[in-house]
């Protein structure tokens, strides 16, 4: 299989709405099956809801949201994720959807920042949990940790996914080239305007200034692969009214889009618009990119550099042996 | 010292010609001196010339067109580098060049695409070599090895330089980062625009496929440092008449720049005109960046990932400790 | 066992065919198996095929001849090795087959310039990865690690086998004796004429420069070792029409020869036939050469000179104890 | 200094007469210098003589023999050296001479198969042994140790010298390398047939089965150098007529001859007469070899395969730090 | 245990003849075993043959002879020894025997002058290989390393051996002491006449000039341990016919003996006869010899001279720590 | 200086008699000369009396008889000396003279059992002092240190001298060929026959288990040295009245002889007469010897063993650097 189909969904959950959050998923995927996708990918906890509000509540407020938070928060393979994966089944499309994940660790109410993958023979192949929340999200999400460093086999080829700023970390973008991967997910939460240092950034639409672009192209070249990169769109009704005050980022503004493994943007960025950004792709590409820089293999100085990946998980009784 | 100047020398040396070449570096060493700049960065194997042949000559020509390029080669630290640093010290300016760098292995007359950084105090401080140059530029070069894995101490920081698609190899420019550097040099032959594949390009100026900008603008992201990227720009009248059939690429166009910590370009490209690219540059927006994302500090996880950096140096006579 | 015979196949492969190339192979395995070989061998990157366009064609072609390359490339322990395995014991004739051999890294597609190893009871026992590609074949091929010095046990005695100008990497051939080699088998593309320098060369059947001759006979006696020595040989009609413009070199007009211990050319060489070139050899030569000269034991200084092999592998993910 | 002149002495000493075989030396010191010659070689233990009778005599004789080749030898910075160094001077050669060499070290009469090297500024530039002498030779001559893997320093190069079988000794070769060599000198006997094994060998002018040619060549190729090849002519009068009944292997049939860099016999092999074989070298010829096959370069794997060299030279009241 | 019995057989092998020396052997083991014996000792190369034609032959025939040595050496731990291991075991018999040794370092095919020490417990303890063959000697035999500073630990006591004129090395002997032998096993190959200088031999029963009485006295003194002094017997039926015109020096007439503590000779010599030379020793004898004379203790001089005993092992790929 | 004549003067003093001694010292000087001797040795301790009643008296008169001993010991470079160097220097003659020394260390009384070596230009050269005195000699003497590690430079060579048991001390022996020495003269009481062990002993002319004969004839084969061995003839007057009883060894049976370089005693043993033995000697015999077997050349292995020498002498106030 060379040539596939692959999309974005560029949507909006219902905030703490597990129920109608997973209807709205359900829907969409079916949708991606429609136009004939081999692969749709969901944002940065679409599911249900990425706290935009965060630098604009009190530490109470962050609080009680927090809880809400977990309450609509899903386990990677709970009762929600196989529903999903029912419906990825008959639509024929593989999965891979950002959401607020609860520990399976029993005695722990902790969520993280996790994608889950699901394969179109029904299965969820696992999570991914952020390995470090960027800024105030760390008042939110756990860490992952080892066993998070991973790819998933797909039948259209190995896949793996970051999380926002985990693709300005250096070594795990290393590692998703290591691990073998071929298309790459990338999940944010929109493109934005950065002004003066990364901490300073507002949604805007097209902005040249906006490190998702940089980010995304050179994970390409470096890895060689193609990326589709998935951003909420918001829209104004989507705000809960009572957050409407605090959520003053309004990143999501859109921006999802499709690189081919030279580093060219191939469709996209899309703004302002809820849709499912898609085109077809040329996995056979990959050979000529390969061809003439292969990043694990002829162009790397494995004498020289490598990278030394954990190979326990943290749990609280010890490390595991992955 | 937190305000600097800082740019890159967009030129082209004399092919083959080491004493011409020789008075035009030091020449726009002394221009960089009336600038008043701090830093000042020549692009890649400036000194003297770069195989734009490549991929347009039989093995007998690029042989024998090898062997001019080592008799214009200059060791790190031999005449040539020395006379600069002479120049360097009289006109204040430290000094990052590409050159064709002859090998100090006794019986070796191996060439390495390498840069040579000189301190205003007048030293040569040391050289780094390409770790692995690209596609047909393998005929002419040797490799680098753990010894060229470093950065240089200037007076106004710590300076890395990496030579073109370098700034693709992931845990070099993690190294980068390991090592220290707060300054980033970039050295290129020119901007380009990429059809398709990495390895179809040709000089456009302007090109919004050219990896330059991801490169440079994603490597000042992630580890938080100012980039000076220099381009050489190569006149007509610059090229060998005999090799004006074969220099197809043509890639010089200049697109010299400066990068922000955050990953905004902050002056230029600049293109089709010999100059010096330059501004100040305030290292206390490093301060900023790094509140905000620390890749070696708050926003790594060493406990996950980490560089294998190797200790020693390869030589014919055995491993050497670094 | 002391009297065996073995042979050189100086045939050409399909180019970029890996299904013909395959029949072809297993026809001239099976043609051994008729002439009572013990052991036949293939020349350099014959499965599927050489670039003898290298010097020839624009970096934009190369690359796409390059992805072709790897089309049409095998694994050392893949279906199509296997596949001859069983030939091969059926046969009765151990193999040793230049190839495109495609990397087994995870999300590599690095072909190397390779020669597998396959023995009569039907098993693949490995492959060697030529160290280090010459000149522009540095362009298509990456370069092997200490995994892949090493040498075979086959039923007639221990093999050692190299590529083409490892013949003149004067450590490895070092490592082939120290590794035990008894018999060594030399993979070529097919002699030529060198003039002037080493880069400058064309086919020439029996011409007294190549140097082939020098190499094979050198190697013989320093390790005293029986050599086989394969090349290509190439018809006309066997060049792909849209290549024959740019394969100027020419190389392939066979020379295919089989050296004694006392670096004496028994048979051959052959040119400008497609043949297995082939004698009885009497193994128990070996005892006259070493009581004479015997280069790992009474003839050698280890007090005073001895190699160091690398003792691991390099992988992306860090070395590897072999 | 690009272009010189080299040559090899093809003569015979006065066997046992230190007096009248340094006449003869400086005789063709000064003929060298008529030549115009940077450098002359002359054969393997030159002075006063090879034993050529080996295999041909009681222990008894052979010791008794040795006694005359112990009481003709010279010290490597003797009386007899300064003299031909004086001449050396005057007729501004470079000279390399084989010569049995008397123990420096008090109380031994141990003599070596060594070359002394003398510069044309009239120095003494010091001497190298044999490191492992040839079968029957080893009753005859010590062995060198780790000061004897050395080149000199004369002002048209870095040279090298080894004699006769060290040119089948690998790692020796590759010291040579390693320690810079540019220009190589090869003492032989004479050139020879070789009958089924190395052992089995006699005179006989052009021989294509003398081990001399592929060694000279082989070397060139490997080490990147000129090769000056210099053997003995004995004439039938120059037997001393005592020994003309043993003297049955009747070696020194001449055959010396000049290799360029790239493996090519330039001139010669010249048989059976007694004179100067001697060209102009363009060492910038180097330079092209360089280009594409550098040995210690940019075509070796340092970080595989490196050359550990002793670094004590050994004596009977310990190691001595080199 | 105080009191033993030692005996020297006093034979001679077939020649090239591994399967009926091999049956000899076993005979003479069982033999010793029939006496009473504790230790008996084999002469040099006992097992498959001396070159006692050395001096007399041609250096191609002498190369045809050593490819029979060769072909007729066995390994130290190989079949043979292990068979006579298994005789020794129910013989209750130690064994020292000297053996043509055949090289371990793959791909070698050199044979040492070696003995080999097998327990009564059946088991082959080790081997000491000569570490320098005499004069013509070296012709055939490579060279031991420091792992052959060696003495073995036998239930009899430690036991040291060597072979002939290592018994004139000085610090050879002097290690054997610091080593602690207890008891000394001398092979030899045969009692001979020295007439002029050592050189000048032929076997002559009785000779007060041998070198090998003062040898084995002085042996006995500085290091107080007993000697056991074995020879060869070689009968005029015993040479290969085709080997008798050469056989020049017939230097095996015997000679065997044994020497106490102080220097006495207390058994034999014995002359022209195939016998095993043997009688009681108190091993308590020793503690008179030291009270008086202790050569590693009282009466040594450690504060002023040491022996320099090399630690490492000496291999083609580097030295290895003992 | 290739034939010499040399001598062993074997008589014995007048016991604590300085004057008497001195007188019949430079007679025999004399009779030296009338001789023709190139160099004349006197026994152990011959100046003024060795203690021949050791382990016969008690505690107290062994001390009063060491009070005489120190009264009519002599310094190495003290009056006595210098008049015999005169005597020697008219006679033309090198003297070699056992004698008990007194300390030159300010404070000290301590005797040596030293000989001084006085060279015909009648210059008295040095002192070598017993390393270690036997058994109950520890009584009388002090031991010698680093500085009696040495030889002496004659015009006939380098001359080693050892004083009784210093020749049964293996690595002294070394020691005396490492710092060169050429003729080695040996100092002794007398010869003895040993029975038993090497304490019990008695004077026997010509005994055949006297440790003598072998230690001469075996330093002679191992350090390819000729060897003058001197002892005392002591006559029945010659012994102090007072001694009789007690002097129960009675080893002055003389004995002295002369050895050749490949052992054979050429000369004596000469018993019960007051005498020179004496001979002409052929130093050009150890090129022979040598050539054969050279100790410290060919035939050694000093990467394997080496002589450590300690470079400091010992005094009270610390070591002293030679």
């Amino acid at each position: 299989m060379k040539k596939i189909r692959v999309g974005a969904a560029q949507i909006s959950p219902y905030f703490f709405d597990k129920e109608k959050t997973l209807e709205k998923t359900c829907h969409y995927i079916r949708e991606a099956g429609k136009l004939g996708l081999d692969l749709v990918v969901f944002p940065e906890v679409y599911f249900c809801g990425y706290p935009f509000w965060r630098g604009g509540v009190s530490v109470r407020q962050s609080t009680e949201l927090a809880a809400k938070m977990i309450g609509s928060a899903i386990r990677w393979n709970g009762e929600e994720a196989v529903q999903m994966a029912e419906v990825a089944k008959k639509a024929k499309v593989n999965c891979v959807i950002g959401c607020n994940e609860l520990s399976d660790q029993p005695g722990s109410l902790t969520i993280y920042n996790s994608l889950i993958v699901i394969s179109r023979e029904g299965r969820v192949l696992g999570r991914h949990r952020k390995l470090m929340p960027t800024h105030s999200e760390r008042v939110y999400w756990g860490m992952g940790d080892a066993s998070d460093i991973r790819t998933f086999k797909l039948d259209i080829g190995t896949t793996g996914a970051c999380i926002c700023y985990e693709h300005h970390m250096t070594l795990l973008r290393a590692a998703m080239a290591i691990k073998g991967e071929e298309i790459h997910c990338a999940l944010w939460p929109g493109w934005w305007k950065v002004d003066g240092h990364l901490g300073a950034k507002t949604g805007e639409p097209g902005s040249k200034t906006c490190d998702i672009e940089s980010a995304i192209r050179q994970h390409a070249i470096e890895n060689q692969v193609f990326v589709i990169s998935s951003s909420w769109y918001l829209k104004e009704e989507d705000i809960p009214p009572e957050l409407k005050e605090v959520m003053r980022y309004n990143l999501a503004v859109g921006g999802s889009c499709i690189v081919n493994p030279a580093g060219i943007i191939i469709e996209g960025p899309v703004f302002n618009q809820e849709t499912i950004v898609h085109t077809e792709i040329d996995l056979g590409e990959r050979e000529l990119a390969k061809a003439y820089f292969d990043g694990v293999g002829h162009y790397s100085r494995p004498d020289l550099l490598s990278l030394r990946i954990q190979d326990q998980a943290w749990t609280p009784s010890g490390p595991k042996k992955l």
